[in-house]
């Protein structure tokens, strides 16, 4: 190893400059100091939920904590903007804090929308000769079988998330347990069948009994709406090859 | 909300019939119990980093590391197979302990495969008519503003990972801090640059000085295999509309 | 640094010997390979709450949950004196899992004891010659800026809950956000007034109005007890000068 | 359950007032808007470790750390005096990241000072009648079983602590497995035999060999101040009955 320090004591704003010019990019001429422009904006959905299996007070607290979600999340994409990056560190720093409940509430609100999207079916049906019946056996050996493995997965979040997600790590589903918003989860993994765990969604209409609550959401699970999500895996696994 | 609980006392056995029968599936003829068939098998790669940023030893007991995630991985995939679904709870369950560190494990292992795979060019360069230099301009504005978002992110991680990856809900690319292997990383994300900051990375060599080593690292990314990677995310992309 | 490795590639069999040895401890006469003895017994309690301000359905559930906790903490407690101890490693070993959950069950069953214990007063009084009273003004300037501080806490934690603890590295009472049950807090902390923020305190109750459920756990908090907690404390901390 | 809804509606400051009132405290006469007054101050010590198991740069880098954690929590101390208490959420607040932020520090600042007090005693030694000899015999059978236990709490951490705690609620001695500084810890336990497992305390000197290093630690405890800490701990249990 010949210089594993010889940046020592170089600035931040300095090392941005060696590295591009390593890169051979030239250097940009940027006549003023420009705020970055990260912010995105993200909008929600209202979701009208036919179920009988969910109270009406439930459904109305849920889509708020949905929405309450989505307002965190362009605060902070747009706090992210101007937010210090000089001083980012482990311990003490706005930034890290900003990043870490930036991922909390993207996928608190993108996992809600999910979720609203697929129950609530309540003349839920699923074909045989479906994408997702054929890739369920493909990959748990029957449809029984991913079920048990699918309700032990949501039996066993502390308060969280149960997900089937496509993997293209392993190139095929796999069923997740997540913990409140961002523990446990596999990166390149894309959600195709959510159900939310958190006490939040079944404690009004079932208290503590998940179990029925989980029963009651996957009999009337929206297959057609997981079946797109399939095809759309599948079509973006075959372009990637 | 007609009957939330009418599900209360079937067994898991049962109702997992119950759900088959309501979306019109057969009962399936399993004539003898049949083990599950989950088990996946990942194996590793040997890599050989020419970078002298980094030590020998450090660079073999890295590799050594890798491995035993690769190794842990799979004996995790083979038991789950034989795993017991029916008890599986938040609170002591060899099921959720399981799902747990398959999350941690699957992630260490991609992850440090990225890794390797993306640092150590000696002759690192990047073209400005690269797609990579064109969507970093223009999702941070300019490559040295992704540059110096990319620092902080790497120096806020507690010990993990710093990765730009693909986010599949903001469709765009996005810095992610990780915490360990599982904690901070958004759903839909595919990892694009990928650098370990785990103090197992550069103790040896950079001692506590993190910020150093992550400049070495950046020196020297392989952006011919991040060119590849965001190709291939971007066919995907186009394939998903 | 003369010989950091010198152990390596003795067992941890031989290891033990060679500490003890080294500690001028006798090699001891053990006749036999005796079973750990490390299993302890906890046993639950049932409160009878008089409070209006909960349902009679959520005082039963929760009392169900915590005594969940304390038979899942003697199962793990059991199966830690037989856990292969040998082999443990932070990847993929029964051992660490048991390890963790057993501090997630003890936190669990522990605090469940005490919140209910500590509320549900329907004639709570406190009074300003009490040393609760004087030692929050002591700590927080103020009774009102204590209240203040402990809702704010009661609002941050993600699912978990408040603690008023006395920490015995600052020597002073402070107020701590917990996520679940073992996730932010601090060592040498002895916890006085606790309320549970998980949503199965309120949601069958309040729904997502959290702010409403601990201004009322708060209106009824049981001083007496907490009095008592705190003369224990300070009756330690005189003991340990 | 008569009103659980009442005080909706009601602004924080009129709780606090409802809540003191109805305690019969008398409403206090606060003349002016008063800052809290919670800032605490913590300083570091410096360590003049004798030990030639760990080389000299690594015992600079250690001690270098702890004084970053001791500067962090000051500042957050600092910091948490006037940060906004009225809008604190889980999600999107700067108050709970301070507050999260304060016991990561805090456990990170004491319990590298425990750590560096309790190792690198090259004369070590252990009497047979100390209390901390006589008190890991009850709880763990024999002083090799408490070894075996120990190092596999060690082995067990991700990138975190192995801690001999005295527990208040078991009323016993625990061996604790500590991932980063705040996850996995049980409330009510004091610290008696501290040993730090981040990678950074033992990767310049032992690569990933970490039961080596362990090895190495034990071998050197400080006993009397280990025995210092038992007492102590003695003294606080036989005060609280």
């Amino acid at each position: 190893m010949k210089d594993p320090l010889k940046f020592a004591g170089i600035s931040e704003k300095e090392i941005v400059d060696v590295i591009r010019e390593s890169l051979t990019l030239p250097k940009k001429q940027e006549q003023k100091p420009k705020v970055l422009n990260e912010a995105y904006v993200v909008s929600t959905t209202k979701f009208d939920l036919r179920t009988e299996k969910l109270s009406e007070e439930n459904k109305a607290a849920h889509q708020d904590l949905m929405d309450g979600y989505v307002k965190s999340l362009n605060e902070i994409s747009a706090g992210l903007d101007s937010a210090d990056r000089e001083n980012a560190n482990p311990n003490n720093s706005t930034f890290r804090n900003l990043k870490m409940d930036e991922t909390h509430n993207l996928n608190a609100a993108f996992l809600h929308g999910m979720f609203f999207e697929n129950i609530s079916d309540v003349r839920s049906t699923l074909a045989m000769d479906s994408l997702a019946y054929m890739r369920i056996e493909r990959d748990w050996g029957s449809f029984d079988a991913w079920q048990r493995d699918f309700i032990a997965c949501a039996m066993s979040s502390r308060n969280g998330w149960v997900v089937m997600a496509y993997n293209m790590f392993l190139k095929r589903y796999v069923n997740v347990v997540v913990d409140l918003h961002n523990s446990g989860i596999p990166f390149s993994s894309y959600p195709i069948v959510v159900i939310d765990c958190w006490e939040h969604s079944y404690y009004r209409d079932y208290l503590k009994d998940r179990k029925s609550y989980i029963f009651a959401m996957m009999k009337e699970l929206k297959w057609s709406i997981i079946e797109d999500r399939i095809r759309k895996v599948e079509r973006m696994m075959e372009a990637s090859k």
